[in-house]
C-alpha cells in the first residue's frame, strides 16, 4: 500500500507521486464527479502526514472529510467509481477502511472527536497521536468553535492542521477568518516562510524552534492569540505545497507530544489551471466537471429575483451555500439582500428571526441535511413567536452520490412537530412558486422541502389553497398520497405502469394536512408515498390524522428504511429502499 | 411605569431601588421559585440600561433570558405570581409584554437575534439602539461564537453588554472565558477600575476615552483582542454594580453609533448574603430555596457511582447541567470522569462520539430540549456509525415552570427516526436501571428519556429485553399503550377512575417497538398515552407499525396537542394539555 511505501520515498519521489496523485483526481472526478479543487489543494499536506505518521495506529481525522481523496489513495482505495454505488464514498467512512475513524461529512466535528478520542486513549494509557485536518471555511463553524474554545488544556500528542486556502474569506466576512488571513498577507507571509525555513534549519531542538517562532509571531502578528489562548502551539504559517518543509515541520510536531496547531496555506485547485483560476466553481463537480443542473434551486432564484423587485424586504439567508441553493443570479443582482452565514446555519436561522422582527422577509435557503443543524433555533427563534420566516429546503429527500450523510430523509418528521410551522412539498416548480407566494403572504413560519436534480411540469390546476391537496389523476381503486415531487411523478408513471385504476394526489401541504379529503377517501385502499423516513415522515402523519378521528383504515405507508443510505444516484437509492415506480406500481398491483 | 420613571432618578434614588427590587425578587423567588442570583448579579446593569436606552424602542435582547426578572418589574410586571400558571413568564417573551422582542430560553442566540433585527433596522432607515445582554457562560455557545465571529463589521447602534459573574469559568474550564477573566483578576481589575474612572473624568468626549482605553488595555493585557477583531469596540471591564459609573459609560456608549461590547464585571448572588456565598447553589431554586426533587437524575446519580465502580470505561458528558441531571456525587466521587462541555451541546456530543470510538463509554446527560442543540451530531457522529453512546434523556415531557423553551416534547419523534438508535421509556427509576444496564451492555448507540419530578416505583416483574413491553394490568377491553413513567402511572390511575377493563402496556422501547405484542392485540381497541407531541411521536410509530403490516386498527393516539405550552406545573400542562389521569379515564370510558 502506498501509505507505507511512502514511508521510505525521498521528497523527490513523493512529489512525483503528487503529480500522480493529482492527475488521478482530476481523471476520476471527469469521471465520477465529486469534490475536485479542495483536494488538489491537500495532495502535499497529506503525503506529508502519511510520511510522517503511522496511520492507522495514528489517527486522522478529517473535517467534512471532501478533502480525503488524496488519503483514499494512499490507503488502497481506487477512485475510479467514486460516489458511484459499489464505488469508494466522497466522505471518510470506518465501514470503508480501518485508515477512517470517523465517518464525515457536516463541518466542523473533527476537533471534537479528536478531543473526544484523546481523552478515551488517555484514560487506556496509550499514546498515538491524534490528527485533525481541518480547512478554514470549517473552523468558523459553531461545533468548531465550540471545541476549540472548550478547554485551554489541550490534549497531549493531538495535532490540528489547519488547511488555510482562504477560500472561506471570499465566500464570507467573517472575522475569524480575516484575523487569520492577515496574517498571512503575501508580504508577511513570504518573510515568515524565510524566516521560519531559517530558523529551523539552525535548530534541532523544536521546543527551541517553537518559542522562537511563537515569540516572533506574536510580537508581530498577534494572531496565534486565538490558538495559544485554546491551548495549542501555533506553528506556521507554512507552505502547504512544500513537501520538504511540512516533512520536516510535521517530524518536528510528531517529535514532541505537546498539543500543536499547524497553521498551513495552500492554493485550493493546486496543479490544474482551470480550477486553479476559478476554484469556487471547482469545489464540487458533476462528470465532465460540468454544474449539475437542479431545477428546483434554479427556479428558487427566478422567484427570488421576481418577487426581490416587487418587495424590497425579501432578503435571502444561506450558509456558505449561496450557488448550490440558486441564488448567485440573485446575489449579483442584490448583493446587500443576501446574507451568507458562513457555515453556520444556527447563526443563519437566528439572524433570520431577528430580521423578521426587525420587519425584513428572510427567505433561509438551506440544504435539508444541514438543516438538521439548526433544529433547535427554528423551534425557539422563529417558531414559538410565529415570525414570517420562510425555509426553502433544498436537497431533501435522496440527495444520490453524497452519501450517508447527506441524505434529506429526516426533515419532514424534524419538521412537521414544530407547532405554528406550516410543512410543504410542491410536486413541480410551478407549484413552488405558487408555495412560496402562499407562504409569504399567510406570514408565518413556514418550510419548503424539494429534491435536487430535474423536476418535469406536472400539470394540474388546482390553486394553492391552506390545507388543499390536488388530485392529479383520478380513479375509483387505490388512493396513492404522493408528498413531493419526485413522489408524484413517480405516482404517475406507477399509475401506469400498473394499469391501475388508482387516484393520485398530490399531497403538497405536509402540515396541515387536507383533512376533509382524508375523510372523503377513508374507506378506500391508502397508499402514502415519500422520500423520507417513514418513521415519523408524512405518511405517519396520515395515520396519525385517522387515529385521532378515530376511522380505521387500510394504510399502507412507503417511505425510506430505518436504515443511513449510501452513496448511489438518487434512482438508484430509490431502488434499494423499494420507492422506485416499479416499487409502487407493484404495491398497487398487490391491493387492487 | 418605573421603566419611565427611573428617567428622572438620581443615582442615590437607582441605588435604593436596587435595594428595593432585590428584596422583590428575593421574596418572590422564595415564594414561586426561580432564577435567583443571576437576577441579583444584574440588578444594576438592567436599572442602568433602562435609565439611559428607550426601551421598547429600543430593543433589549436579553441571551437565554433568566436574568430578565429586574427588566420585568421595570416594564410592570408582577413577579407574584413568577411562573406559576397565568403568573410571568421566567424568560423574556413577546406575547406577555412589547419590552421584549423575543423568546428566549435557550443559550447564545442574543446576538444573532441581533445582527439579524439590525440588518432590518438599517434596511428601513431607522436608527433605534439595539442592545444585547449575555452572560459569559452564554458567549461560549456555538450559536454565540458563530454569531460573534460572523463578520468584522458589527452593525452600528449594536451594544452587547457582557455580563461577566465569573460563574462559567468555576463551571467548565474553557479558553473562552479563562481569556477574559485573566483580565479581570483582582489587582488589574482594581487597577483598570481606577483608570477607566480617572480617564473618563477627564475627557467629556467619547472618542478618545475610548481610544485611550483601547491602546492602554491592548498594551497591557491583550483580552479585546477577540472583540476588536470581531468588530465591536470594547469598553471594560467596569464594576456592573456601580450605578454611577454604568450610567455615565452607558450614556456615552448611547451618544455613538458604533457597535460596543460593554464588558461588565458582576457579582451573582449579589445583596443575598446565602447566595453570594454559594451562587451555583442559589441559581435556580424551587419555592422555599430548595432544590427541586427530581427522582429520575438521583437514579442517574446512583446508577453511574455504582457502575463506575465495576466499569472503568464509563464517563460521563454533561453540557453546564452536572447538577441539575444528578451528577453532582459523580463528580465528586470520579472528577476526571465527568467531562462537563459547557453550554457546548453539540461539542458534547461530538467530544462523546470520539470517547466511543476511543474506548469508552460516555453517557452523555442531557434535558430534553437542550439536547435539540446537537440533533445532527447524534445523527452524524454517533449513530451513523453506531458508536456505544448512552443519551440520559431528563426533563422528556412536560417540564413544567420554566415554560415554552423548556418543554420536552420534541425529543421522541426527533430521536425515533434516527437509524441505529435505540429509543426508551422507563416506567420508574428501577426500571431505568435495568434499562440503562440492557442499554449498556448492547453497545450500540441509546437514548432513555425520563422525566422531571416525583417518580413512583410502580412494580411490576418483567425483565427488560429487546422490544419487550410489560403487561402491568392486564384487561379485556381497551389496551392502553403507556409510553414513560407519567403516562404508564396515570394510565394505572385511569383504570381505577374509569373502573375500566383496560390492559395497561408498559410500552418501555419506544424503539423497537414490541411488534408481537401489537400484532397480538391489533383487534381490540388501543390507546396510545405520552407526554409529547403526538406529530411523530410514540403513538405515531404504533401506528405506523399498523400501517406497515396492513392491519386496519381502533388506535386513538393521545399525546400533547401542536402549541407551545406556556409554564404552570406540569400537572396543570398536563390538564391543559388533556393528558390527565381524568382525561384518560373519559378516553376509556368513552370508547368502551
Amino acid at each position: 500500500m502506498l501509505a507505507e511505501d511512502i514511508k521510505n520515498y525521498t521528497v523527490k519521489q513523493l512529489e512525483e507521486l503528487a503529480g500522480e496523485i493529482r492527475k488521478n483526481i482530476v481523471e476520476n472526478v471527469r469521471g465520477c464527479g465529486g469534490h475536485l479543487a479542495s483536494n488538489l489543494g491537500a495532495v502535499e499536506l497529506t503525503l506529508a502526514l502519511h510520511k510522517v505518521f503511522d496511520f492507522p495506529s495514528d489517527k486522522l481525522i478529517f473535517d467534512v472529510g471532501h478533502q480525503s481523496y488524496v488519503h483514499k489513495l494512499l490507503t488502497g482505495r481506487d477512485l475510479s467509481l467514486l460516489r458511484q454505488k459499489g464505488g469508494v464514498s466522497g466522505f471518510p467512512d470506518p465501514e470503508e477502511s480501518g485508515y477512517d475513524p470517523f465517518v464525515a461529512g457536516h463541518s466542523g466535528t473533527s476537533i471534537g472527536l479528536g478531543i473526544g478520542y484523546c481523552a478515551a486513549r488517555d484514560a487506556a494509557g496509550r499514546s498515538e497521536k491524534v490528527v485533525c485536518f481541518v480547512g478554514d471555511a470549517s473552523l468558523g463553524n459553531g461545533t468548531a468553535l465550540e471545541s476549540i474554545f472548550s478547554s485551554e488544556q489541550k490534549p497531549k500528542n493531538f495535532v490540528v492542521v489547519l488547511n488555510d486556502n482562504g477560500m472561506s474569506i471570499d465566500k464570507n466576512n467573517s472575522a475569524f477568518f480575516k484575523a487569520i488571513s492577515k496574517a498571512t498577507a503575501k508580504k508577511r507571509y513570504r518573510k515568515m516562510n524565510t524566516f521560519i525555513s531559517r530558523t529551523f534549519k539552525e535548530t534541532s531542538a523544536f521546543g527551541k524552534y517553537l518559542r522562537k517562532v511563537k515569540y516572533s509571531v506574536k510580537g508581530w502578528l498577534n494572531k496565534n492569540y486565538f490558538f495559544e489562548r485554546c491551548g495549542f502551539k501555533y506553528v506556521g504559517p507554512v507552505n502547504g505545497h512544500d513537501l520538504s518543509e511540512l516533512c520536516a515541520v510535521l517530524e518536528n510536531i510528531r517529535a514532541i507530544d505537546e498539543p500543536v496547531l499547524l497553521h498551513a496555506v495552500t492554493q485550493k485547485g493546486r496543479g490544474y489551471a482551470a480550477a486553479e483560476d476559478d476554484p469556487a466553481r471547482y469545489h464540487g463537480v458533476a462528470k465532465g466537471f460540468g454544474g449539475s443542473e437542479n431545477a428546483f434551486s434554479a427556479a428558487l432564484g427566478g422567484i427570488m429575483l421576481e418577487r426581490a423587485e416587487k418587495d424590497e424586504r425579501l432578503v435571502a439567508v444561506t450558509a456558505a451555500m449561496t450557488d448550490g441553493v440558486g441564488l448567485s443570479e440573485f446575489a449579483e443582482k442584490y448583493p446587500s439582500r443576501v446574507y451568507d452565514a458562513g457555515i453556520c446555519e444556527s447563526f443563519a436561522v437566528t439572524m433570520a428571526a431577528g430580521m423578521a422582527k426587525g420587519g425584513l422577509r428572510p427567505v433561509v435557503c438551506l440544504y435539508s441535511t444541514f438543516l438538521q443543524r439548526a433544529y433547535d433555533q427554528i423551534v425557539q427563534d422563529v417558531c414559538i413567536s410565529s415570525l414570517p420566516v420562510i425555509f426553502c429546503v433544498d436537497r431533501a429527500g435522496l440527495s444520490g452520490s453524497d452519501g450517508k450523510t447527506h441524505q434529506g430523509l429526516f426533515d419532514l418528521s424534524l419538521l412537521r412537530n414544530i407547532p405554528n410551522l406550516s410543512v410543504y412539498a410542491p410536486k413541480d416548480c410551478r407549484e413552488f412558486a405558487e408555495i412560496f407566494d402562499y407562504a409569504y403572504a399567510k406570514g408565518t413560519p413556514a418550510a419548503i422541502r424539494y429534491p435536487n436534480g430535474a423536476a418535469p411540469e406536472l400539470g394540474g390546476t388546482c390553486p394553492v389553497s391552506e390545507a388543499l391537496w390536488e388530485v392529479l389523476s383520478k380513479g375509483e381503486e387505490t388512493v396513492v398520497l404522493a408528498c413531493g415531487a419526485r413522489a408524484v411523478t413517480r405516482a404517475m408513471q406507477a399509475k401506469k405502469l400498473a394499469g391501475a385504476d388508482a387516484e393520485i394526489v398530490n399531497c403538497r401541504t405536509v402540515k396541515p394536512l387536507d383533512e376533509a379529503y382524508l375523510r372523503k377517501v377513508s374507506k378506500r385502499r391508502l397508499i402514502s408515498f415519500e422520500e423520507g423516513y417513514a418513521e415519523g415522515g408524512f405518511g405517519s402523519a396520515v395515520a396519525e390524522f385517522y387515529a385521532r378521528e378515530g376511522i380505521p383504515v387500510r394504510l399502507r405507508i412507503l417511505g425510506a428504511d430505518d436504515v443511513f443510505v449510501p452513496h448511489a444516484t438518487a434512482e438508484e437509492q430509490a431502488e434499494s429502499l423499494h420507492l422506485s415506480a416499479k416499487d409502487l406500481a407493484e404495491a398497487l398491483g398487490k391491493q387492487e
